[in-house]
């Protein structure tokens, strides 16, 4: 396969990702939208089945969607990225530039199906919630230890599946990620994949968002979630390279 | 497999996906209901799980249950809508034929098992809303772009289904709707089905609805979720026929 | 495989369906327990779980659990009732039989599970409502017809399931019950099961119910959630005996 | 398989599933989460995916991560714990000695990700909670038969899928998981596991609480969820033995 289909595959997945994880957070917290204030669950649901929805649409790729995920194949010793795809540094670059460029045009697509929404809204907190991760109590260190943690889970399990007879990879991944929402999304709100997060910021640094002047990305905090999902990939690779 | 056939199969199941779907919102929003206000993610499992058992009862023809799916097989250079069904114009009508009616029939049905509590029920928006799709934010150019975005997702997601070896069909579409609801319901209601919503709301408009003279099916909208969803199956069809 | 197999394989399967459906509901409803007014949703999974879990064991009968699903496969002209089992005279009370006894004792099992919170209970029609369905809005014959639609829906699906190749059994069935709890569960509970209404009935009319010397277990109600089903189920074993 | 193999599956399962159990936990009730307040069905979820995950991750010993499954297991009259691992005294001790240590660690990871939380929380009763069960009306007698019935349920379900040809091993497990805390949950908060239990009521007691000098990890209640949850595999396994 070669560069422009694994960057395209990658794109189409992780934007299917981000314009469905995007909305769910949209749904939840924007005025006047149907979902508002319906609850944490949601957002997890919500989340866990862009995932299954973006695999499904990324399947030629193996549907990573998610720099750490990439990573932590590259470090736990396996020989292809998919059936059929090398692990080479071209490739490499194709999958997590194809899914920072899709985790901005999903955010991006998510902002147009809840533009109204974003119109009417006043709490530019919120707005920024849609796109990017923030931390419940702000503390770097801490909170890049809670991404290292969640993304350590994720990774490691996504590379067990491989091991087990099921079949179930996309249903199995979005639950997995449901299951790391419920219980580890409360301090930063679950990146655990650097693209998910860094796509949307720049998204929402580069769109309109009305009402007011003032527009602030908080990119004081935006490396958090990118090093700590990609140190917990490396992470999970070794142990999947020891354990599995 | 002949008109008949085709027709009843796909009646059937979409009945069953508009019983359900349209029982849930009966079940959160009218009045004494014991799910009352039972919040956006019971909605969303509602209408996805009506899809579960939709495709499950029209096994025979695939269970499209949706014209925008239908069109999109047809736009994705397919041979076939299901296996040995070819793609004919007479099977095409046949096919959203059915859905039309069964869709019609199932609201009916939805009607039926919540009567008492359409009878109690004094909010007129309510009962309209058993039965179709309205705008959060009404803006018809902005609510029909949300529903061609998500009903892209939907027939592109499903469209990569059959390259994926997992056999989780139908519960694999029941888990993209609640997903889709979940993510990108907020504005509009997630029609994404042209059929489930117009069949609906000439039951509403046929139906006798009690409390008041005044009953308003609220037409001037109906036309953004038959042409959204179609629209976005369309486009879906064509990414597959380039992407797949 | 011979009646007291038969019998003993759904007693034990209706026993744990009943164990966990009562549960949830006592759960929800009762004071002091942890899953207080945990809403209709964690109620549709707690019944829906609990018929994958009663499924499972149950598998060497094939995990009907259920009076009409019997009916059902019984006027659906199937050859069999599970692979090994002739459809009987004695092997259908062998079914039935078991269905009512399980019932009866898993509804045991829950009251003693949450025992100390019954001690604690004093809305009398709390404690009814963890043992047997009651109407929203009693109007016998909506009531029945309501039963009616959501068995028929319940039992057309399962008897579709075994035209597809998903192997998904169990858990399909379990979704299926989550989505008509969710959807078709507001007028009546969704008893939608004639033995897991009755058995539990005759359980919450001999147990000690504490408290207060009158005890109503609502037996003017009690026929609805029987024929309902019954009825359901019957017309859903003719339909699939022409559809499917 | 030799014993630290086992031992580290086990404990790597264990402690994904006390990291997300924990983790879910902590999300709901302690301050300033995103999850607070989440609802019963976020906990069910969590601590069922919780399973999932580490089942995956623990696949090659077959993911038990709870002695009571382990013992009934060895009490059902099987010839493996799993493909290729024998039933003997010393793979029994690795199995749950890998459990409690791996379910001690991964309440340790929960109180990492969580730390800013635990830092702010002022109520010492929610800090425990996310570590150990605990019974919503203390009885001990009651509470333990709580266990007993929750954890047979649990033990004769996950001994009567290897029956049944789905596949599904991980996803049905979580999915009981769900269904017994959405069920059973409500006195006691379903340890239904020994070392889930123990191994945190031993890490709660060990880390530092912050805040105050007084702390109590409840060791009065500690053998009921250790006892129950035996006794209901013992007699899930005899169950096993005779039904299946």
């Amino acid at each position: 396969m070669n560069f422009g289909s694994i960057f395209l595959s990658e794109a189409l997945g992780t934007g299917i990702l981000l314009l469905l994880g995007a909305g769910v957070v949209a749904n939840v917290l924007l005025t006047r939208s149907k979902g508002f204030d319906g609850g944490w669950l949601l957002i997890s649901f919500g989340w866990g089945l862009g995932v299954m929805a973006g695999v499904y649409a990324a399947y030629k790729t193996g549907g990573h969607l998610n720099p750490a995920v990439t990573i932590g194949i590259l470090c736990s010793g396996a020989h292809e990225y998919a059936p059929g795809i090398d692990i080479t540094f071209a490739n490499t670059v194709a999958y997590i530039g194809g899914q920072l460029v899709g985790a901005f045009l999903g955010a991006v697509a998510a902002f147009l199906a809840y533009k109204r929404h974003f119109d009417l809204e006043t709490d530019e907190g919120k707005k920024l919630a849609v796109f990017s991760t923030g931390p419940a109590v702000r503390g770097y260190g801490w909170n890049y230890l809670t991404e290292v943690i969640a993304t350590f889970v994720l990774v490691l399990v996504i590379l067990s599946l491989g091991h087990t007879p099921t079949g179930l990879g996309p249903v199995a991944a979005a639950l997995l990620v449901v299951g790391i929402g419920a219980s580890l999304g409360g301090p930063t709100g679950y990146a655990i994949n650097p693209a998910r997060d860094l796509g949307p910021r720049i998204a929402h640094a580069l769109l309109p968002m009305g009402n007011s002047g003032r527009k602030d990305s908080d990119w004081s905090y935006a490396w958090v979630p990118v090093l700590g999902p990609l140190t917990g990939g490396v992470l999970a690779g070794l142990a999947a390279h020891v354990f599995f």
